[in-house]
């Protein structure tokens, strides 16, 4: 579970065969490979129209408040987690929050998303609340949370843990595995499945593309959906045809 | 409970009405003849702009997945009741799905919706997700459910049964039972009783519509709403003066 | 807990201060001075982009039905709490409504909103459901609850009491606490805290401004955001200049 | 609603007759009236061995907590309404606690027990939790609860009300409504209702002595249980013949 | 799915081998087999001391209540599904119930369950509660519920089928699938691994005496649990041995 | 939060103090000094006769399963760490576990109980389940969970870290925190703050032993329970005459 200087790093082309698939067709490859397990629950975008992205998992956990230490004072102190991560974490990665499904306060406000875009990250994602959502649907970082509350996170949670694994809406998350968001929810592949599930979904996605067309023109699903042979086939001629229109 | 031909007909005059009464009328109606837990909790609808309906009930029903059954090859056979319920269900029918309150995993994806669309239903109800979002709330067929999920129904869901008596969101469901939908919500009605409670709807729509004219105007609520014999008789005097914008 | 011909005035300008202050700054203030559970949790503002209020409390208090109390005819009496409320909640109050988080069932629907704003009054915050929920997301009352429901109040609840201290959403409500919503929901503050809370809340919500502009340009959180001393005295130095655009 | 000398005088032959029906027998004579909500749900006694009482209702209700009056030093005030309720309340009656179902903190501790028990109550019952839970169960008062909890009432809850109409684990009860438990559970029944339904459970009981005797003896139930023309003939002669083993 | 004159017929060798095997070690071996969601959650034994039985399933299911249908003389008619299922169990069956995890009425009362005894029924299962539970803990029957609830089934559920495929307590249960039962929980073995899962599970259980035993004596786990090579030579000594008490 | 070779050190006369108060009494210390947070809720005894226990806090925190890691294979591991947990736990501490309030699998079983004893440690909290529930009631430990369930840990949950600050019941806990538990709950006490609640706390536990003499010799609570100065100058007498039966 030690990161190393490789941990967030993600290939540009496994990225941009990753934004090409949606969460739902990720979650079939991953079930294909016993996952039932990967998807995050009970989150949605803040703003439905700009919640895609593709990332490496970056972690922040909290627990429940201690009055005594979750107070005003200590978000001012240097080590707090909260603070570092907001500044430790690399470009182009996905904050997870572990806020463990508390909605009665928020894990981030519109100062530290504004910081978050400042410093390039691909997403948030939070099994919590957020707060100033209203600014917060304004702002062009997508992110997915739990619910809205106008307390601060140090209202009810205390944050101890960075860049270890952590649960997060029901899902495992390790540091470095692939996070797959869009309006459909937010599925995290295991790092060592990311390059086979990226390949795989591409090609379900295509062969999901003829089969919508077929079935808007008017073909019964038997056969069509899931693929028999001769569907499979169909598709290959398709394919090989270069997927015009006509299906 | 035996399904005969005529159990998913529905008389288009009384369609026609029903159109006409919001789902909260019609709470109003049942309750007056002593039925409390017609509503459907819980769901909402996928585009508010587009989900009013009325049509008889087309039920399936799902356990919990077992995971040697519930696999990616199981949607392949023939006998599969998810699968047959989607080309058995007749036009003008609605699919209500008893998904046991599941929200991890999605009861339908853009293929089967669009071959729902394609069969003429009237609309669906799940008390359990949906996935591919994204697309469904692009696509005309008005849906309402309890959450989103990117994960295919099998995850975590087996279908077992068509046509059978379902719990769906708390309420009872027959199939041929009336379901009527707005952006209000979604209530059932039991068969034997669609063509009393869309007559008395439509009535109590009409006295509604000159309650609320009298309220915009500035009139207090005691005596007009609910409408003492007074106000009664000032409605009756309207409906025959032919309902003229005052009231 | 005795109301006194004061309990519902709130002072134009102490009004004018808090409609400056998000209730995400409110929240910080009261958790100064020791107010963890000042929120209200679970509700939503039906239309986000008129949600904005500030006004005193004013309580109505359901409990579960009771059969042969919540009845059709009982709604009637001149004496239902209910309705009572709806015609004595004097103008710029805000009608709080405990309905035991009961989302089977909507605590108003849109003939009882249309003679609330006819009668004057700020908003309405109910950890209930609401009716008629089209209609009401047309209407210009700001309203907040936890959800959407075709059966009307009496339908599972029976309305019991106006001004009395009730629980709304997790958070203690005294009628003539001021309450605060906006997108960001809805908090309380104790009528006693009001001036205090607004006056520096207001100075929060400058200093934010200032901080928000310098994350915007690039500066890190460190020393800012909690501001250090060197912040604070640049903050003063920009108010002093007139809060020039230049941070 | 306003109590009356007589408010919580229970007729001791009523409470003679009441004492003979187990609450399963008294919610089915509530069913036939039509009331489908009068269990105290989700509570369980603290000694199954001792919970069995019979006794008008008084009511006490709490809040969520506010810190700046839910203080330890708000118990020592005069009119602190859960202490007030614990000197006032008759002997005899039942204290019905609304703790709005916080199962986080006790609603009363070992030394509110022992007075309770010095002042004569017929029992307890709180949809919230109790503290000392292993003093209470080996003192001699009945008590219905949700829960067990270390912290105060006042550490989660704040006392605002005795003798008003309450909410209790999703049941209505008014001050002098009948409270009837044993190990099967606690009912309330409305005042007005508390003479036909006392007299139609005793019957309803000694019927059903009558009936789980033939199924002992290995008799069928269809025509026994509910009992047809037949059995219930067949009931009249037992009685007739005063109840003899023999059935 | 069609049952057949076998499906409820448990091989008596494989049922003694069961009721040497814990629900705790069933547990694993359907993990083994890929089978996560086995256990039937949230039930506990109404008596502890007598909860241990195995035997195939016979399914009863409930939907919510309609109030037109769920009535006192509803109990009365021939074929409600209740009643049907009492009388048509077979012995050595185990009646398992899908209430939709209601726990607000009662599935079984105190004269039902005399008959499923007076009818040799191995046990029960609800996923909801138990009536006249003061009497039920002093009978025989081995019951599992998931509350306790003074009102009665049609108080808030419907009866709807028998021999149908159900969800129990988040498992699926299919007619004829073996449960094992003991005061660790209730898991449902599906009908065709049934031999193997009772054939490894009685030599886990076997292994796991020798374990404890060895932890007994004072050793340390790394190697013995689970065991590795040399742990599992020496208890295959220890078996060879007769089981002698040294290990 | 680094362990330190003191951090599970317990003084034994402190420890000796603890023992003689109450969760309860411990509560309202907490409380005093601004800490309401402290009680781990859900958390029952398994063994109430048997539940009392006060010891230093080690904790093993879970997440969710992820199939490919959470196999009957990782617990063969030796860097697992639910089993490191178990062989590195000191003598007289107390294993907290934080099992993301999972109810569906147990968090321990009969074996590693049975090891726990072994080594000494003082006490078991979870907010997860427990298996082989019979045996473990069987055995010496105390032992606080949260159910009850057959599957292992692994079927639903990971393990991951041990020695770090996690989240129990809703409460903080800290490895080195003191945890105190009897029938009436769990607390835990900030390491810093132990020898001043154990001294009040004492001191308050031999103030209610006279204030409930007191109860149950028939004095009112007004005045007494809190105790006023004249309550306070009879107690000071009291325990200068040496605490006799008479109050």
């Amino acid at each position: 579970m030690t990161d190393t200087a490789d941990t967030f790093v993600l290939d540009p082309a496994l990225r941009a065969m990753l934004m090409e698939a949606s969460s739902a067709t990720v979650s079939i490859q991953l079930l294909k490979r016993g996952l039932r397990f990967a998807a995050i629950g009970g989150v949605r975008p803040l703003n439905p129209l700009a919640c895609r992205f593709v990332g490496p998992a970056y972690t922040l956990r909290f627990i429940p408040a201690r009055e005594d230490l979750a107070t005003p004072a200590s978000i001012a102190q240097g080590d707090n987690p909260q603070r570092v991560a907001i500044e430790a974490i690399p470009p182009d990665a996905v904050l997870v929050i572990d806020a463990q499904r508390e909605t009665r306060a928020g894990t981030l406000g519109d100062i530290l998303v504004a910081r978050l875009i400042a410093r390039g990250v691909a997403g948030v994602v939070s099994d919590g609340a957020m707060r100033d959502i209203g600014e917060l649907e304004k702002m062009p970082l997508p992110i997915f949370c739990n619910g809205v509350a106008a307390p601060p996170s140090f209202n009810f949670l205390l944050p101890v843990d960075i860049g270890r694994p952590i649960g997060c809406g029901g899902a495992a998350v390790f540091p470095g595995d692939i996070v797959v968001a869009d309006s459909g929810g937010v599925v995290v592949i295991p790092r060592h499945l990311a390059a086979e599930v990226a390949r795989d979904s591409v090609e379900q996605e295509r062969l999901e593309v003829f089969i919508r067309r077929r079935v808007d023109r008017g073909h019964a699903t038997p056969g069509l959906y899931p693929a028999n042979d001769e569907t499979r086939a169909a598709y290959q001629r398709w394919v090989a045809a270069g997927r015009p229109d006509e299906v």
